[in-house]
């Protein structure tokens, strides 16, 4: 079961709404022995932090992680690491305006969860949608910082690669240039246009969608469990959980509708080392619920923010019809600090999948195949 | 953990290689005292079953389903119903040759799982794709005929809406022609040039790809648990898992990237019966991760079936380069088969959200909101 | 999965040290709109609280519990309510003195997990036996706490009915004296004997175990999910996995070897509102793994704390054979504050158990049986 | 969630009923590249087999299992071995004379599961207790057959240690004689006192209960997952989950509780390769829910056989008194095919525990400790 939980033998358990006072996570099945610190986490939930550019909201949260459980000082090598135990991490919520929330305390927001929280559970905490607010992600980065650490020789990275309907020219990538702008950007060239087009959005009160792609170097062949442990099933689930999010693809994604057999085939010829080598990456790095080894690439597309300050038509929970204009402090493209986010999906699920591989396993099959002895355990 | 069950609460565990003597699952949780008989689940099967026109692989299997278990005539009514036991299903192959796939026994077929199987478990069971044969998706229909009958009064239903680069004209969409053609395709104007089209690619050895969309009505609103149990994540799961998809789409899909704000928002008024009632469904019936009482929309995309007679460069599990044709029979386009796999996912996924909303909230949320009392339990 | 987590619908999570800042735990999948106060579950908290008596630790923690997220005032009744998302409980460790713990930093304290846990994750936290302390039962008794809520007319009750080789007379019960006494104990007579009894064995430093007897009254036949998920099998995992829990015994217990058949069967007869009544309960309430609707009763013995001022034989991490004596601070009798975490456990297995039967079965099984129509859902 | 399906990595999830057609169970997450036949299974399946002394059930069940998934022909070694994928294993029901059960339809014999099968799903197939019967517990051992493969160093066996009240004298203990009688008696000296005991008891048509010990030697230390997943609670969910066990003790069980810290403290010295050895193993085994490296033992107790001759009172399903006398055919004391059953589950258990342990810490922690530098992974 997973209402809060996400992940299998590395997992974490997320709480708190927006306006309360803590938000949190348990980190469970994290193996001992790795060095953290709250530094190692601070990096990241720096990157998704709120109000570093007139991009993103302009609630002030500092985000400051603290460890309260799992890590010990390593007597012998006076390291804070991990003991195997659970690791709980907490952040305070230190900006918050539930005032700004009063009018729509009874309104349903269109496109928010309001109404469906209610019609779930027949009572929500309204103040600034309280658990189905994006602060929750903010845990996500959390434990995807610790994540990261398990699958160390695995790069993870993501950049904005539509904003709005302007994608970006994939023959200018480069990544060198992802934090060097407010959009996690991967292309220069694009990013004026960007700029323009998003504070047009923004002093318009509307909002604008995103595509997002993150992807993962250094998986090695093998990671995933089939059938229904899939690695791309796995990271569709952990890409379509996050807020606002309505699309996942894994490499080609919706194109290889359109696509013959013969294009689609990532061929194969010897490597630099004498392991098979592809050609190609139609297949985002998985075959058959596996990963290939290849680079692991997956997208996923944010809706506009739904906090708009032109009016919509709603209801509120006594039945009256109402307009609803949403003030708050939003992200005029939630999109944004989705990249971040998404980076840390991408971890955990890789984490776990590392994890569960091993237990299964062990330390994985030899090349060339087949294994000339049947092997135990 | 989740290798070969899928679901949490309604479960299925498959097992079974595609030239193995016999494949099956066990669905566990299933309500006792439903009526159930084979016949009940062979419809479903039937319509996935292979060979049943020039479009889909020539093997020839009946399909037939028998159930071994959770199911006892019922004294007072003497109609077969489910105990609330498991309920195991067994269908037998009947049609393998094996021998078809002799050559590449010990080749990588592009596209196929071969390389990842073996480079995870360093063995692999390679007759007509082991256990990542498509095979395995007729149990996922066998349970997913047990899934209907729970979720009685939400009818699920499915329909090809691209092949190969060919899509649908949507204003032409009549849900009676679905069954009427080889397809599953909503549109009687386009079947003669898929006919066309899709002969060309059988003839020329090639195959391609293709977009299907599932989708459910009377969905009440209130299923779909957040964060980490949310109704989109469970059906991106559920349809990324299914062989060969490489995207998953919610409601409006990648195209949300390109809404803004006020378009995309599903406004609502005052619906007949006084409940409220939704304007537009771009969100595809979910919000927040849970139903909003809307009709729920998925789309997948699957790739081109990698089995073709165009020679590909490969190479064997020794290391050696060679190229490999595949001949055995295949779908040309292995999307029109996924129409009803597909179905099955979206029931599965919405049986197991209905048992764990009636675990958690019991007969729901009362309408008006709030309820005027606080409830136990 | 359940490293740090019990339960499988009602779910709880735990985390922290003996000697960390902080110790808590996350709740989830309580339904919505129960009355929840941090009151509620404080009075549970004031039962386990060490401290209380000459008999129990002198630690001094108030183990006042905050509750940070998953509850929210209901606009309609001003009450405080659950929400259905999780529910975060904290608590600080106040009194916490580690240096105490100095000398055995490396060294194995015979009856402890000192080097269980180095065998197992190579680094511990030895403070205060860090995760391994009993500590973490605090815990489970808040969780306790919100279970009772949701099975609110289910009773959950328990008694010390051994300490060291003193048995409880059960022909004096009387359960209006086990809040009376410093042990819990239901038999006034034989307080004065347990009193001089762990005086004792408090002035020599020694320690002894106990015999605890938890029962539920009100639960309903019905409950509990053959065959993995039964009744008695999660009853027993819930009360072994308590700290130096070493036997569970459901009704009769290990007396059933030497009963004959005759004896042991619970005969059954009308009862008063024509449902069946039984005539005994040896079976303790629990048949096939199925609660009966007579009383849940469940034993499960204690061994005798493990630190001790007897110098015991050992070794420390480095390979060198020591001898052990554990000042710190301790209970005598471990036992006797693990009534309220026994019953807080028997509370959690119960409030899964009724959560798991509402998602398969719904509002239950009419008397008498059969349906005499099949039922849907 | 676990109706059907024990443990987490290496999982079983079993199906069928006592008279149905066909019983069965899928075994999943087992490593790849084990050799396994179907005899290497059935060698457990013959010493569980009932029929093989007057001292159990006459039905004359064969119990051949069939492997119908997971296992193939490696091309290396030409030798059967897992692959990783599901294994599932049938049994056909062959004895089956449901007609003996004709009376008993409406009625509910006293101990059995009967009234409160019907008292949760409304339903129940009686045909031989159908899902309630101890044939289930056929599956077990199949699945503990795989589990004993993958654990191939650890040695687990079984013995009857208590035959009704005649307990056997432990001075006598030889390995080498339990199975060189009826029972499973590892004390020679009294076999014919329990086969004089329990002759009368089948005569008279009545019945006795029995206590099981089961054990392990080979463990390693590590094993287990603090805080609820301890080796000594899967242990205590897996044996009390048997039928008819009503009690569960790990080491010196129910009598720590008598016990001083003194004595019941097992202190530790250097043993011969350097790392530590205990002096005694009142824990049987298990610190803080952690595996010590010694002997692993339990012990559980099961009641007499509910179905006796001797009229019971009881009611049947539409609401009479009746009085109950079971015919069919039964075991005079289940006790006795417990054994192999106890020792199944006692495998599997430790199967989950290896993997999950190798999921976490891989491929564990150094002597001596601490690791000397920190570790990743």
């Amino acid at each position: 079961m997973s209402h809060n939980t996400f992940g299998h033998l590395f997992r974490m358990t997320t709480f708190g709404e927006s306006h309360g006072s803590t938000i949190g996570c348990v980190v469970d099945g994290c193996p001992p022995r790795i060095p953290l610190t709250e530094a190692d986490v601070q990096v990241w939930m720096d990157k998704r932090r709120p109000g570093q550019s007139r991009f993103t909201t302009q609630r002030k949260e500092p985000d400051t992680v603290r460890i309260v459980s799992g890590v010990v000082v390593d007597e012998a090598t006076r390291v804070k690491v991990t003991t195997g135990a659970p690791i709980a991490l907490l952040v305070d919520n230190v900006d918050v305006r539930s005032k700004d929330y009063g009018e729509i305390e009874n309104q349903y927001r269109p496109g928010h969860a309001d109404f469906t929280y209610d019609a779930k559970y027949g009572v929500r905490d309204h103040r600034g949608g309280g658990r189905s607010s994006a602060r929750e992600t903010a845990m996500r980065v959390a434990a995807g910082a610790i994540a990261r650490k398990i699958v160390g020789d695995v790069r993870i990275r993501g950049a904005l690669v539509q904003l709005g309907p302007h994608r970006i020219d994939r023959s200018r990538w480069d990544d060198a240039q992802i934090d060097e702008n407010a959009f996690f950007c991967p292309d220069p060239g694009i990013v004026p246009a960007w700029e323009a087009y998003l504070d047009g959005v923004r002093k318009a009160g509307s909002s604008c969608g995103a595509v997002i792609e993150v992807w993962a170097d250094g998986v090695p062949p093998g990671w995933g469990s089939p059938v229904y442990g899939k690695l791309d099933a796995e990271l569709a689930s952990a890409l379509m959980g996050i807020n606002a999010v309505k699309a996942v693809e894994i490499g080609d994604g919706m194109a290889v509708a359109a696509m013959s057999g013969e294009d689609n085939a990532d061929e194969m010829r010897h490597g630099e080392n004498g392991a098979p080598t592809f050609l190609s990456n139609h297949a985002g790095g998985i075959l058959g619920g596996i990963s290939t080894g290849q680079r692991v690439v997956a997208r996923f597309a944010v809706k506009p923010t739904s906090s708009i300050l032109t009016p919509r038509r709603s209801v509120d929970r006594f039945g009256a019809e109402v307009d609803v204009r949403t003030k708050g402090r939003h992200d005029p493209c939630v999109g944004i600090r989705a990249v971040p986010v998404g980076e840390a999906m991408m971890a955990i699920v890789l984490a776990d999948a590392f994890l569960r591989h091993r237990a299964q396993v062990g330390t994985g099959a030899p090349w060339p195949f087949p294994a000339r002895e049947p092997a135990r355990g």
